[in-house]
């Protein structure tokens, strides 16, 4: 995105021509003949599988198609390699960065009806589930055995195989880690149809290349994943809650920063929230919290680690000019905090209604992370932008939601200039251009900076398992 | 290895031509002109740079090159190119698979001078060191610091290029992870001469394909690692180790398994010794560990909260058969219970005094590893070999350390067939061919079985990014 984003959709569109109507219209029959209305073309279905939640404009694919098991995505990947069919894999549509868009056209793989939780292995700690369970699903079916699946990317549609895809992590990846550290293996259909296993279900193997870590964010542009073990972990004897205000952002930062030197204290979120973004969130959720720097903090251990957890951070944040702090054990009381910040997107929706929100995301060394959200505030305020920032503190990955009416060109060039600036200063304090969100078509214009001559290690390992350029044209690497 | 590595040795050997003499003469020519006697082609020290630590045949490379930054690895890079010369990156050669061998012939590139920690960022918790540095170094030049770097494979000259090229990982997994989750990026030169580093120093990125971790792991087939940024951690507060004796095998994994699903006690390591191997331990440290399975342990964490997880710790191993208990908080005492868990393979050599020692891994799902260790006990008794068994019980991963003359061929065809067995059971419990030690040469001929098509993806890889195959050859895959 940002001018940069724009300069990438007129690239993509050059180089990703459109898929040539008579083979389009061969596929689609060959495929009517063999899944009869799993195939759907109509204008709703198509648009609602092209991206939506930006402001990267709608690239409805060709067709959605609704499979049901690896064997079929694997035929019809052979299909789709025989006429040059694009096939763009989709779990909710909850991606950020125009992951889904088709714009080359295309057969979007819808793999709702592949959601099953195929196996728990207890006491393994891991699952084997199918790309479309949602992890609010997934979670729900593991409720009685005692484990739970802690990535939380926020939505609680969004699905495991899209997590993997775009490598997603959330509120507990200081913790728990992100889909990198979480998924144990993926089955995957590559471009020559074959299916194969990325791993076993071993914790560790040293049995040859990562595939499984090539696959995990590669957006569905190497293979596509049909089914994924992943890792479990008992539910905390406790889980304590706490919302602490700052006196300054700096002093939240250098809380967060020696906790986790002393070995995390059993932190397994900490939320880094700005001033505007508290506001936003006291408008929706009818809270009152004061308008202030504040770290949203989960504890999970036994009683005595969690005590002793909260006893030693208490003491470092009182140190670090801490104001005060509420804290919630009862599981209403938790939720009624949490509530608040993972309705944060939503919050900004209805603080300035009539408003569009774009959501983009930063992460840097944590030791910048003060200096990021600082600078990146004061350009915000230059810039006479809203854009609140909520951030993961222990990863030093945070987001802006910035508040715009897309059909405002004067409006939007201002926000495109400030995206690019907020990329730039994530790289320049040697961090990365999305922590979570992925590159998908908004952030292909910094891969460059951020990778040098990695991009051509990616493109040759791209051009390598995909040489006819059907899986997700137009993302990450042309 | 098994019979298999014999087939493997002769695969290699046949698809893997000598480099051409006259190309070798005109490489080493200019290399000499370039680099003077930091090219050496004495055969002691080309003996010295081929495998030597199993029974894999020692294959020498044809010169030895002290390299001393990247610039000249990118520059020998295209040297090598132009003559098709193999070159064989090298740290301490303590790898167990044929790593190091150089059966094309070629140029081994000793990084002993690149051996400086180059960078501490402490509040960030990573430090930037080159590929020479040995794990013990690093940790003496930490000191100060009050951080220290975690994965401990056994030796303490294995070196941070090595153990990342390798995807080490050791006794410390179970709480701080392999070099997979500990390698934040590595700058690589890839084939084509290109210098580049595959991430930034954020914990996590969503930017694009994973090469660092394809990189961890690759053997040095895909590109040179030049230099790594890893992940460290604060000292702990306390360190408290423990030996536990069962009275049964399956009593001390069903109490790893359990202390790991109530979320790890702040176990730090926990190793599995079988009787065989603690009377080596106690034969060759003088020590008088009744001849039971036995589990060392290590806790980490605050005091109160590494009392809490040993009480809770106890708790469970009471209920599943312990016999009883040594602790040590003392740093000499835990030395030297731990000296002895360390000196497991010196002690099988001194035990069996004249004999030559095979050192071999496997790694299952934590819930099948009393099952595969008392089938590879079994398996041992009926074979008639001598076989002591250590294990990190954390990570479901074990060694065997065979005892055996090389010499004689009735033996060793007798430890073929164990080794085969051994690898196909892992396989049989959906665990891997080899959890630490990596595929080199020994490993190769699981990879099909393990891995399935995605052999090759792996050779589609290896093709893609290194097409003259210049990067290690006749390792992983051919």
């Amino acid at each position: 995105m940002a001018e940069a984003g724009v300069e990438v959709g007129a690239k993509g569109a050059e180089a990703a021509s459109r898929v040539d109507a008579d083979a389009l219209s061969t596929a689609l029959g060959v495929l009517r003949q063999r899944f009869g209305d799993r195939l759907q073309t109509g204008e709703a279905l198509r648009r609602q599988h092209g991206h939506t939640l930006t402001w990267i404009e709608n690239q409805p694919p060709d067709a959605v198609l609704f499979v049901e098991t690896a064997a079929e995505v694997s035929d019809i990947v052979g299909i789709a390699a025989t006429h040059r069919i694009p096939l763009i894999p989709f779990g909710a549509g909850t991606s950020l960065e125009g992951h889904v868009n088709a714009p080359s056209g295309g057969i979007s793989l819808d793999f709702s009806r592949m959601n099953r939780l195929l196996r728990v292995n207890e006491r393994d700690l891991d699952c084997v589930v199918e790309p479309g369970i949602s992890r609010a699903e997934l979670n729900a079916q593991l409720r009685d055995t005692g484990l739970f699946f802690p990535v939380d990317p926020g939505a609680e549609t969004a699905t495991l195989g899209g997590m993997a895809s775009t490598r997603a992590s959330g509120t507990s990846a200081v913790r728990y880690g992100t889909m990198r550290e979480n998924v144990l293996n993926v089955t995957a259909v590559m471009a020559d149809g074959k299916v194969f296993r990325s791993a076993s279900r071993a914790r560790k193997s040293a049995a040859g290349y990562d595939l499984t870590r090539l696959l995990v964010g590669a957006e569905g542009t190497l293979g596509i994943i049909t089914e994924l073990t992943v890792r479990l972990y008992g539910v905390p004897e406790v889980i304590l809650a706490a919302v602490c205000r700052f006196k300054s952002l700096e002093g939240a930062c250098n809380t967060v920063i020696q906790a986790i030197q002393l070995g995390g204290f059993g932190l397994a979120r900490v939320e880094l929230i700005d001033e505007m973004q508290i506001r936003a969130i006291n408008t929706h959720s009818k809270t009152n919290f004061a308008e202030a720097p504040t770290l949203f903090l989960e504890f999970h251990g036994s009683k005595a680690a969690a005590d002793d957890g909260i006893a030693q951070f208490k003491e470092l944040a009182d140190t670090e000019g801490a104001l005060d702090y509420q804290w919630a054990e009862a599981e209403a009381d938790r939720r009624r905090l949490w509530k608040a910040r993972h309705e944060a997107y939503f919050s900004v929706k209805t603080t300035w209604p009539g408003k569009d929100v774009l959501a983009t995301d930063v992460c840097v060394p944590i030791s910048r992370l003060a200096d990021c959200v600082l600078e990146t505030q004061a350009d915000i305020a230059a810039t006479g932008l809203i854009a609140p920032i909520a951030g993961h503190a222990g990863d030093g990955n945070f987001h802006c939601s910035v508040v715009l009416d897309v059909h405002d060109a004067t409006e939007r060039k201002s926000v495109e200039g400030f995206l690019k600036r907020l990329a730039q200063r994530a790289l320049d304090m040697d961090g990365t251009c999305t922590g979570e969100h992925g590159v998908g078509q908004g952030k292909m214009a910094y891969l460059s900076a951020e990778h040098g001559a990695g991009v051509d290690v990616m493109r040759q390992i791209k051009h390598s398992l995909d040489p006819l350029g059907i899986f997700n044209p137009g993302k990450i690497v042309l």
